[in-house]
């Protein structure tokens, strides 16, 4: 793929009712709605470091970045014009973020003498098998290149004792994201389903670094209401609705103590 | 502890608005709603084989025998009092049973020359630490005296390729259940919460010997209606009253269909 997209190839997304303008490849890799759980899930505040590891377009850092202001943004990716695009995004909503072009498996040495208080990452969904998309950076994008394992090493590297890591990914993956969490912090874990009723697609998994407190199973996020979809609208769940609409926080400590 | 319970010491309780009958000591170890959802779970057919490691009671075995018929019935049980309480259990409910007295991680040659079409468990769910209750024998019923992983590895062990393994505990456990069930099985894990919107205590946890479908997290099953104990009954939601009053099945495949 180049170096750069194009306008032409672009398209202009808002998130969080329009807090957040975000550029994306028509056709590439598009952030949907994980960023935006993932974002929402983050336990920040103000004054707190976050690192992004494969942070794409930007849109989980930029939606974190609305919600809780003053916070010191950086992220890594692989591909430059997604790195690219990433610094224009965050250019563009007023946002400092700093980019860095870098496999997560081999970081700059700047990286690697700083810890976090948070890495949070929405890492490729599929594994590098079957047959090539068309787009090679949509491609590289979706599948798993790197193992999920280093995801979470490198994650767990780099984020300071007591600090958070906030995954979000398929809930077929919840084994492997346990085994590499939960002996190294205290883990939550949070599924999304689309209905109630429906098995959970999704997982938000959140490491505590070093905690030692039982494993927490916690009550799905369901995000349409109804038992099927009912045509037009959208008719999101409360909670849903509230974190896309008005950016509120997916507390899940608070859930945990329900 | 005694080789046995004598009957002074022993209550005889209701499971599945009595289908079953099972006698069990009143201060010791004693079984409530846990191996009532776990024979809930187990897809087992007329004529199937199922072997319960560490029966206790011998409660979840007689359960699953209640609602299906014609099962090969064996368990396993440490202590040989309860062991004892197992056979006198299947007797007075009219169901054969044979119950073996045996660690299970020295299970003796005539039960490792056997593979079994299911293995169910209810193991201990607290850790041998910490100070030891009044009564020995609810003590060892309740403590892990042998590690969960050992559990794990015998049921797999004692499965047949394409046969299921059932295990119900506490949620926070899982990791360990599915690092331990999840490289050798396709595994399906469901919540059991006490309310909507409370995490799960428990987890079923099934594991198909020999399969390579993903990981499925299954939508919780909510025990109690509404939000808060309401005081008096039981207020159980549907299902769980169906499976509790009707002996009816917790159909873990039919739920990650939906």
């Amino acid at each position: 793929m180049t170096e750069q997209f194009s306008d032409d190839v672009l398209t202009q997304d808002a998130f969080l009712n329009g807090r957040v303008m975000a550029r994306q490849p028509r056709h590439g890799y598009r952030a949907a709605t994980d960023p935006v759980f993932l974002a929402a899930s983050v336990p920040a505040r103000a004054g707190q470091s976050v690192l992004e590891l494969g942070c794409g377009a930007g849109v989980a850092s930029l939606c974190l970045a609305a919600r809780v202001g003053g916070l010191s943004l950086a992220g890594v990716e692989l591909q430059p014009a997604y790195a690219a695009l990433a610094r224009r995004n965050a250019a563009s909503n007023g946002t400092d973020m700093t980019v860095w072009d870098a496999d997560l498996t081999a970081m700059p040495t700047q990286l690697r003498n700083q810890r976090f208080d948070h890495v949070i990452a929405n890492p490729p969904y599929y594994a590098p098998h079957g047959p090539a998309a068309q787009d090679a950076g949509r491609d590289r994008a979706l599948r798993e290149e790197t193992p999920l394992k280093d995801w979470m090493d490198v994650a767990l590297r780099r984020v300071r004792d007591g600090g958070y890591v906030s995954f979000i990914h398929l809930s077929e993956r919840l084994p492997e994201l346990l085994a590499g969490f939960a002996a190294r912090a205290s883990v939550m874990a949070l599924p999304l389903a689309a209905r109630t009723k429906r098995p959970a697609r999704r997982v938000i998994v959140q490491a505590r670094k070093g905690g030692r407190a039982p494993f927490v199973l916690l009550p799905p996020l369901v995000i349409h209401q109804g038992d099927a979809h009912p045509g037009d609208g959208e008719h999101f769940t409360d909670p849903v609705r509230a974190l896309m609409r008005d950016a509120s926080a997916l507390d899940l400590a608070a859930m945990a103590q329900a």
